[in-house]
């Protein structure tokens, strides 16, 4: 027999019992209040045809794409003389009709499109589902990961902006984590670049300068360079970039620069009304107006948001924004969109380095039943029933092993309670109840009121 | 602009919030009842190398796997000549590394073998993740589904087969479906092939009588018929699947005709020592010996289980059995494992059938505070936060539209309660309250606790 290594793709990875629990406290937490404020949660299949995904993630995000290949003979209309070729961009187009999702906002875009009679506007949805990308694996980052995301597509007025910031101070607050919310415009990095004279090049710029805070400065300035964006207007993008001021001498600043800039004072005016409905809304954490926040996906147009943790140097652990056209790819017109996502193993990593997970995640079974033969077993399993009806989980060990074994798999387990039956405690009709903290011990009746007022003694 | 068709591929579905509540129900119920057991959650990728996964599930099996395309240039290190041969078979071998799971119970014995030392034995896992097979759709069978499975690994005690069914039973009575436990043992079936002279056609035989539900005897003799198995041994064989008898019965003329085969006998005694632990845990559903039940998965060696409704013809809702060897494959030998899978999809079709799915599954929000304007919504926004606080959801409508507008939105989404402010609620210190369903409508003080009494009021 062939033996195959156990293992699995290269950033991908198996969730232990403890991780588990520790992510469905995260996942918990946020669907909590995404529900409080009327989210609706939707999920979209983890394949979508390649063509729904080309076209919206940029060059880089592009290539990331994972593509299935197309099932029994995927070969059969290809075209000849592009098998020769060997071109393997072409050639994955034609025997790959299938993608992985990429992320959660593409596929919501296709489906509001798709489901445009099913729901109703303005729509507000949530949805917690892996995305895949074929990115190189470094630490906390993976090829499998879970976005978390919240969008409200059919609705103009900044109340939306502002209630996803709302929400993201609220979910930060649950779990702990103190954070800054960072929040910019694309009208306004539009309204730079129309002023520099350098409009055509908007997407080298915010694909640029989303590289900042990682690459810094000098890096950013030569990619522009080698776009060709004249050195004057790099220059003066420096001065930009490097303001150092409140929210409100930013504005004034950027007021008189975009002046004679439509779309950048609309820019200006939005992230205005933003802050004024986040006070309303008495938003607790600090909000950073970052004139350098770019966000790498093109489909944004208008506020663009970044949360990162104030006490772990992580990078952005949400990020989301307002994207106006995304739906017309798919046939539907006039339809503005605006959204954030929460990034779950980023948050898990500031948490468990923070040490912000309650400490009874580690522990999934109340009580341990050991089995001490199959008569004891008669005598036990009504009982193991009872305290389930009553919400207590109980796990029976399924061999008649000795003693010390099954001891031992309770304590590993982090099983608080073992009962032991044996064959005095049925001529007795008693029970022995162990707490594996304190290491006491008691002989009760075999009855399902005295075991929890044992365990409530405790807990 | 190119406009793409807002579609998803063959076989796959969006999930919409109804859909998704409905589903969420199925999940809870499980999970509830697999926590209180003391089974412990984990994960595993989507992705598993393809090595990993081929072999383990027939021929048939085998070609329904999504294969995934190796990223970047997928033709370096192809063989030439294979690449001329178009020998799609050994192509996609090489092109595609990594394949999508095709069930939860090779991933679950990879991860035993790759986490050992992490994990303690018996190591009792539950696992709820979406599965992928290229297979045909039809009515209630998709590309994408989801499966929720729970196994014990490192016990080989019938305790385990028999807690299983008790879980089943737990499970179906709370989902309110009505159930048949079906049970068999590959060790009887492969006891018969031994009398009958036909050991080597073992798989043939199971692959065979897994469809005699399905596509009768006639159909399954002939595909016997065409393996080359004797006439006479099919005959027999079709004595012993037409039986209709009582458990007790059907294990006495079996007992008679494998007395000569140890493995035959050591299955009906399996047999009946699970049918007396289920005695004891005092199963309500009718537990059925079905010498025909015979699975098609390669890897099961002895009890096998199948779970269908009593009031739905749909095929089988849950079915699994055990496995002795199947961690092996990746090294780790004499390792036992016993598991029971259940089809969410199949259930949701049960579940709707028969309208088995509370109504409240398509309410989302309590409350829809109206947006009457900027000055207005400033009065009533603590008053939503105060609301949540107290756990009831609340939405706001984003938008300053005409108030039937947004009236028409409550209705439609089936929000039961609407609050209005206006200038004259914000002079009063009062607010509009109506009653979606019953229509009636109260001014109240704009106070937290007297919402709140206003909605006990009804529900």
């Amino acid at each position: 027999m062939t033996v195959y290594r156990a293992a699995i793709p290269k950033g991908t990875r198996d969730i232990l019992p403890g991780q588990f629990a520790r992510r469905q406290y995260i996942f918990n937490s946020i669907r909590n209040v995404f529900t409080l404020y009327g989210y609706k949660p939707i999920e979209t299949p983890a394949m979508e045809f390649l063509s729904t995904l080309t076209g919206k993630y940029g060059e880089e995000g592009e290539r990331l794409i994972f593509k299935i290949l197309n099932s029994g003979d995927f070969l059969s209309g290809v075209d000849a003389k592009l098998y020769q070729s060997q071109d393997t961009k072409d050639l994955a187009r034609q025997i790959c009709e299938k993608a992985l999702r990429y992320d959660l906002t593409v596929p919501f875009a296709r489906f509001v499109v798709q489901h445009q009679n099913e729901i109703h506007f303005p729509f507000k949805r949530y949805q917690i589902q892996p995305v895949w990308r074929a990115d190189r694996p470094q630490k906390g980052r993976y090829r499998e990961f879970f976005q978390c995301d919240i969008d409200v597509i059919g609705s103009h007025d900044l109340f939306n902006e502002a209630e996803l910031l709302k929400i993201s101070d609220e979910i930060f607050k649950k779990l702990n984590i103190n954070i800054n919310l960072k929040i910019n415009n694309r009208k306004i990095l539009s309204g730079i670049t129309e002023v520099l004279g350098i409009a055509e090049n908007f997407t080298d710029i915010t694909v640029a300068l989303d590289k900042l805070d990682k690459i810094g400065w000098e890096k950013v300035k030569n990619e522009l360079l080698q776009k060709n964006i004249p050195h004057q207007a790099i220059d003066k993008l420096a001065e930009i970039v490097k303001i150092s001021a409140s929210n409100e001498q930013k504005m004034e600043y950027l007021k008189d620069l975009l002046k004679n800039s439509e779309t950048g004072s609309k820019g200006i005016s939005e992230i205005s009304d933003v802050l004024q409905y986040l006070k309303n809304m008495k938003v607790e954490a600090p909000v950073v107006f970052d004139i350098t926040l770019a966000r790498g996906l093109n489909y944004y147009t208008g506020a663009i948001f970044e949360i990162t943790s104030r006490d772990v140097a992580i990078g952005s652990i949400s990020g989301g924004g307002r994207y106006d056209d995304l739906t017309s790819i798919f046939g539907m017109k006039d339809i503005s969109g605006v959204g954030i996502s929460y990034g779950a193993e980023r948050i898990y990593d500031v948490m468990d380095k923070l040490q912000l997970f309650p400490p009874e995640l580690d522990c999934f079974s109340t009580i341990l039943l050991v089995n001490m033969g199959k008569a004891e077993l008669s005598y036990v399993l009504p009982l193991s029933h009872d305290l389930r009806k009553n919400g207590i989980s109980v796990e029976v060990f399924p061999d008649n092993a000795k003693l010390k074994k099954q001891m031992n798999y309770a304590h590993k387990n982090n099983i608080p309670f073992v009962i032991i039956a044996g064959k005095d405690e049925m001529l007795n009709n008693t029970l022995t109840i162990k707490n594996m903290v304190s290491g006491s011990q008691e002989q009760i009746a075999n009855n399902t009121d005295q075991i929890i007022d044992f365990i409530k003694k405790v807990t």
